[in-house]
């Protein structure tokens, strides 16, 4: 038994010379070997069905996403080049709290500003072209399952997509494939569509796109936000709003949190799904609940991961699992992998 | 004639690594040599009395600003050389549009970022003494003005204060020095004050303190925020709110503007002060107006300075003169005294 996984070399455009981390710039966490790690894996483990994915739809991304954003992905790095900046795209000056103005500026670091809600994220000559292709990786294996072709597919995408809200990039994400990967299950026939989010980090972008709709249920695992990135988003009583009310579920943790206490909250989050009655799932597999993740702080072994895939799939659906983070980057492979086989394993 | 100017060695305490600027972490534009090419300055043209101030007094500044902010602003750096970081405390995230939370995190990152309006300015080991320093030397030039011994004093500020808003740090700046001058001229007997901010950037924190204030007149000549940092504050339609409204007065100019069309602002906002009827004055002193300044684009010459000197002085007010921005380093001496002059000179 095995899954198609659908990857893109194109993901390489991506590649920031830094990242702004305790004050310096760093060699950024998400870098493209993440994905060589996970594809040695793959071979290593007898995935041998990788495609390559079709063309990038815009339609379903301007659907979910704002098109001032999307124009501003698009053109962002020419317009940077142009100020003659030399360094990565990084904004230095986000609207902050009590900011009046509600207007995007012009000018090219205002602007970036505007439209980021983190600025350890560059952006830089081929981030758009990789941003698509990641995209693409997401909708390729979405409409593998939803023909009926399979029950499952795997996405693996980079750059990851949770934290782009509607009209903002920021904690290495751009356009948000799981997102775009639930729109197109419902646009395709499905009439309730779950996101499970095990990312290590809250997935406030997607809380953001379905905060107001209760076609799809958003259900994030994440590093307390007191402690972890995002901070300003995935407390508890965050429920959405509006026909979203009840259907957006975060279940932040504490530092140090292990597999017992984090397996209760997927036991939750699995129970709302059914209780949802979703007809389809999107999993935002991040693996930096890992121990040895550099910038989390969960305490999951490589072993649980694999009971983590087995008890998802549990939930017997069509199913696209979507890649996020996960940094620790010797087992990056061996416990996205691990998830794949334990949810093969069920 | 001359004018006693105050100011602190202590500034030098202050000294960033770096400052985010195009991508790249870069030689900080508001650097301590900035004070030394005033004071060479003021030295060459007869300005001899430069006093050290008395002792910062933190009362004024705790009525301004939140206190859990200004806790953050003295343990921020031990808190980040704790979490293990080696770079200047620069935050990553900062509460962008739409963040739900109204927490201030516990982790030094986020809570900086929840502190911050901007992420361009770095705060080092000494940043809170000298923000102290600094501010006290606005605050001895007030009291020099306020008890009668004169009628004006030049607060040679360094870091600035016009960016920081009540409870966030940016811009260069940790506390509005010119705010704490206003309150003190308030706190003395003054009924109303006005503050005059020439800075070529809004003076967006001076506006935020005393946005819903009428005792409090302020007025801003800047760079329009669409294209000028801080990009999201200084529109013109910002007037106030509740009580304040109507007491904030935004000036904003575009790319290119020449003394002419500054200097019928000038006049604008002077027409202002005396229909205000204001007992006292703080100036914000800027000089980044100035054509060749690398960070901004405003065409002032050297010579506009004595005149905008001389017409400010023409409002016959007690006046305090706070040193804010400048940058373009040789010339910052030359206009920064050129403007005391033309006070003097009315």
């Amino acid at each position: 038994m095995s899954m198609t996984v659908f990857f893109d070399e194109a993901h390489r455009q991506h590649s920031p010379k830094g990242e702004l981390h305790g004050g310096e710039l760093v060699e950024p966490f998400e870098r493209p070997s993440r994905i060589d790690f996970i594809l040695d894996r793959l071979e290593l483990k007898g995935f041998c069905d990788i495609r390559r994915p079709d063309r990038f739809d815009p339609a379903p991304v301007f659907q979910l996403h704002d098109s001032g954003y999307l124009n501003f992905l698009e053109t962002a790095w020419d317009d940077w080049v142009r100020e003659g900046f030399s360094g990565d795209l990084i904004p230095t000056t986000i609207p902050a709290r009590r900011m009046p103005a509600n207007h995007c500026p012009e000018n090219i670091d205002g602007k970036a500003g505007w439209y980021a809600m983190a600025v350890e994220t560059s952006i830089t000559q081929g981030t758009w072209e990789a941003a698509k292709a990641s995209c693409a990786s997401a909708q390729s294996a979405l409409r593998h399952v939803s023909s009926g072709e399979a029950e499952c597919a795997f996405a693996l995408c980079r750059p990851p997509g949770h934290h782009a809200m509607r009209d903002m990039f920021g904690g290495y994400c751009f356009v948000n494939n799981a997102a775009v990967a639930a729109q197109m299950f419902l646009d395709s026939g499905a009439a309730r569509v779950a996101i499970l989010d095990i990312d290590f980090h809250h997935g406030n972008g997607t809380q953001d796109i379905f905060y107001d709709r209760s076609d799809v249920l958003f259900i994030s695992l994440h590093g307390h936000p007191k402690h972890a990135f995002p901070y300003y988003s995935g407390y508890a009583g965050e429920v959405g709003t509006g026909d979203g009310s009840g259907y957006n579920l975060n279940l932040p943790m504490g530092p140090g949190t292990q597999y017992d206490e984090w397996c209760g909250a997927l036991e939750t989050a699995t129970g709302r799904i059914r209780e949802f009655g979703a007809d389809a799932l999107v999993v935002s597999l991040g693996v930096d609940a890992y121990k040895d993740d550099p910038i989390s702080f969960f305490r999951l072994e490589s072993k649980d991961f694999i009971d983590c895939g087995r008890r998802i799939s549990g939930l017997r659906l069509p199913t696209v699992i979507v890649m996020e983070g996960g940094y620790a980057i010797n087992e990056i492979g061996v416990n996205v992998v691990g998830f794949l086989e334990g949810f093969l394993d069920n």
